[in-house]
């Protein structure tokens, strides 16, 4: 019973993700769909991707948070439009709120669409935004067996972010059981090494989703 | 019709949690619900409270995992019993999946019984496993605003473990803004601040949990 509602709450989900892909498929935007652990540093990956590309790309910030509108305060003096999703209490986004809030951007001038979702490991990935693609990010201190213990979102992810590799001197991290475990999921998966705070890797991170902005109709999830 | 359905859910998860209260109460058994995101120390404050109790009380373990059985990998050492829950995918435990495997511990010579939950900051809090009270973990490398950003754990447990302090002289962590936003949401909260890989501040995590055993009659959450 419980089984049969997840299921039609689902394909509610899948229905209006379909739209919403197809919408930014005919206006060349790319959606990504951010997707990490509380504190794994998603919003700092905003600040720097946000900097840097700031005058290049026209870009544009979705922050869903389960209250507060911290991380959108963060991003404000990039003066790009940013919309803030309350989830009051719910543990993820899902395509209907994505739907709604898109209006309120001017979607012929956007060329990039960075959605942090809810901090949390698990539910948002069983929901899709519509979104260009998903993004992992996983921070080390976490410790290096998060692809073994949460599958999914390794599988569907485009792509790999390790953030916090400034902090690897001071814990047990072993970047060998994190890459075993990520290839035995998700075979050829970019993975991206990166410390936010300090900068390392991330002209590989701009090179990699420039490419994802310049080439958009070749990189949409295929719509299901 | 959604809100309905999570209602139904919860009270269906709410009755199963009384009965399950109700028969730790009467053996005198204190259950601790720990909750977390992924990889702010759950197992190693298990690893460190096994090693510590282990021959002074009777302990058990319920180890929940979205999949794999790692972390009880990591217990065995200890020979105390531990019980794998594999949510498949599910984003919290429930009364339910609690009642089921409490059959497996020999309740007539059990004192302390651990649930380390899934690792996730939002769903978790929102069922009652039946549990004597709830343990928040949280680290320092997940930034100093947790609290403020997920609320909800922190306003229900009886005591918060913030962890990896000794990582704090490498990030941007600050002490004061983590306590007023804990004391905003919860005033008076036992804050206890420790290293389970270095060791730091356990004494007073032991002394405090110790009593909690010791007087267990005096300690459950009251049954709703």
């Amino acid at each position: 019973m419980e089984i049969k509602i997840m299921k039609n709450i689902l394909d509610r989900n899948q229905n209006k993700a379909n739209e919403v892909r197809n919408l930014l498929v005919s206006k060349n935007i790319v959606m990504v769909n951010i997707i990490s652990s509380p504190g794994a540093g998603k919003t700092s990956l905003l600040e720097r991707t946000c900097e840097h590309f700031g005058t290049k790309f026209r870009l544009g910030v979705i922050e869903g948070d389960v209250t507060t509108d911290r991380d959108a305060q963060r991003l404000k003096k990039y003066n790009i439009p940013i919309v803030v999703i309350n989830t009051e209490g719910g543990c993820h986004l899902d395509s209907h709120s994505i739907s709604k809030v898109l209006d309120s951007f001017d979607l012929d001038n956007l060329d990039l669409l960075l959605v942090e979702n809810v901090g949390n490991l698990i539910c948002p990935s069983q929901f899709d935004l519509g979104e260009t693609f998903k993004l992992a990010v996983v921070s080390t201190t976490e410790g290096d067996d998060k692809p073994a213990k949460y599958p999914m979102l390794f599988r569907d992810a485009r792509a790999v972010l390790l953030n916090k590799i400034d902090l690897i001197p001071y814990t047990n991290f072993s970047y060998t059981s994190f890459r075993n475990d990520l290839t035995a999921i998700n075979a050829g998966i970019p993975l991206f090494e990166i410390s936010c705070t300090r900068g390392d890797g991330m002209d590989d991170w701009y090179r990699w989703i420039e490419n994802q902005i310049l080439s958009p109709e070749d990189n949409h999830d295929s719509v299901r």
